[in-house]
């Protein structure tokens, strides 16, 4: 088993690389513009930039991340909304063309799986790991092992409802907890209000040029880490769903430790905190069990491809 | 390692023992009224009955199961409700009172490891099991094991907030699973419709005589059972709701089959296809990823003890 792998993090922009050793160190880094979502035009990106790596990465087994559901085995992408594929056989394509041995995971898989390895949740065998963006990623680790359920797609934290009938959420579905603690719920509000003239959102129009479509979920966080006051209401409004729903997976999980990950966990202290607050006020039995700590992840962007490199050495190696 | 151990299911009203062999049949039977609170009493009724079950569980390990939290390593009830009890060391107390090694399971866990050991859940390794009744017990099988989480509170599925700030739980918080899809659910709806004079409610009204009290979940279930079109309604509503809440356990825990007991879940065939219509309308990704079968639980009221004597031979025998 060579102490190095390679872990591949295909995002909706980039694709990012890296050599990996055994204590999930990066040693050598690549990236490339995401080409659209041709699978044969990913594929030869890929096999660059494992190439690029250099001689240290040749031979080693390669672990691919991506947003989407992979099979149990780690085979084939059953669907991945943001790359529009559905079946792809893209770990033997890409165990072809390397000449290796290649695995696939679930991008927030991924990403947990590193956090309790090497980052935020090291010694804690029971791990609900949240990856906050847009929406709402996560990954399970019970008794020391990632769970990924009977199809691969466990997880899928953001789309448990939480307002039947509710707003729509990209899934389909109504109510979705993404829809109202992630990036896009930031977006979403920090709009409506100006749609409204609401008078305190005096700073974000001016931030925003007047331009509604200008309100991003960075934005409004960003203003509200500057002091506004309408975008802090609108991170702790966040922050309180989100802290609702960390208490339902709680419920449901009982983990010892919720990591919370992603640009938006990372970029928000006040999101976190209120969050935590929020939890702590609403899981069901408080006061006759333990809390599970609620933290920031420690990897940032580079846990998707280290939890990827390290799944497919466990796998592979 | 015996092939016999003893299961006991420590409920509100009774307490039910049973001499369990490999394959989970129950060989002999006993069954006494619950003592009260008082642990010593409780427990020197489980010592009877031990001993009333006869010289072929002599020696046999015990598993007990009861309502409420258990410590991961099955020695104390931390904490339940229906008992009062907290930080009961009563596996150290029962082991003292009858010379052999006994463990302690939640009685939703127990219940739940049995339908996948010898019932619904037979050969399927990530399940879900929900034991329906005046609330929502759960349990988690993920890869062929039991799940507890970090602190053995895993599965309290019934208080996952489904309605922010919606009907008060018993728990202390609004809007919980259990408050909507459940016996109670069902018997405050009924009152409700006769508190409000609904001319549907004729039928109900009839059975009850006229006395709002006297409307509980069995109730209602057994008048639509017998056809009442109100009572009917109030059932496809619990069972709407009840969809809704395996979706989220899905989106959460991506299980192959989702077991559905407890006497709620055995008494009503119209819940049960309510809700697995509901939660193929409401999954998020149908149509991209396969759906987790929904059925009946098999074992019965055995389910319990069964599971109980089998987790406890399983880690003592």
């Amino acid at each position: 088993m060579s102490a190095y792998a390679i872990g591949i993090d295909i995002g909706g922009t980039k694709i990012a690389a890296g050599l990996v050793d055994g204590n999930g160190t990066v040693l050598v880094r690549g990236r490339r513009p995401t080409p659209g979502f041709d699978p044969a035009a990913v594929l030869a990106t890929v096999c660059e930039l494992v190439r690029e790596l250099g001689p240290g990465g040749a031979g080693a087994v390669v672990g691919v991340g991506a947003a989407g559901w992979m099979d149990p085995e780690g085979s084939t992408v059953v669907f991945s909304p943001h790359l529009s594929w559905r079946d792809e056989p893209l770990r033997r394509d890409l165990e072809r063309a390397l000449g290796r041995d290649v695995l696939l995971s679930n991008d927030a898989d991924a990403a947990g799986w590193a956090e309790y390895r090497f980052g935020a949740a090291r010694g804690e065998d029971n791990v609900v790991c949240l990856t906050l963006g847009t929406g709402i990623g996560g990954s399970i680790v019970l008794d020391g092992e990632l769970r990924r359920g009977r199809f691969g797609m466990a997880g899928e934290f953001g789309h448990q409802v939480m307002v039947p009938g509710g707003h729509r959420c990209a899934c389909g579905n109504r109510g979705c907890w993404e829809q109202y603690a992630s990036g896009n719920a930031l977006a979403r509000e920090g709009r409506s209000l100006l749609a409204v003239h609401g008078p305190v959102a005096k700073g974000m129009r001016e931030a925003a040029g007047n331009n509604p479509h200008a309100v991003t979920g960075e934005l409004v966080n960003s203003l509200a880490v500057a002091g506004d006051e309408a975008c802090i209401e609108l991170v702790v409004e966040a922050g309180q769903w989100l802290g609702l729903g960390l208490a339902n997976l709680a419920a449901v999980l009982d983990p010892g430790l919720m990591v919370i990950g992603g640009g938006l966990g990372a970029a928000s202290p006040l999101l976190l905190e209120t969050a935590e607050q929020t939890y702590r006020s609403s899981l069901s039995g408080r006061g006759y069990r333990p809390f599970a700590r609620v933290v920031g992840a420690e990897l940032g962007p580079d846990a998707g491809l280290i939890g990827a490199a390290d799944l497919a050495r466990n796998a592979l190696g």
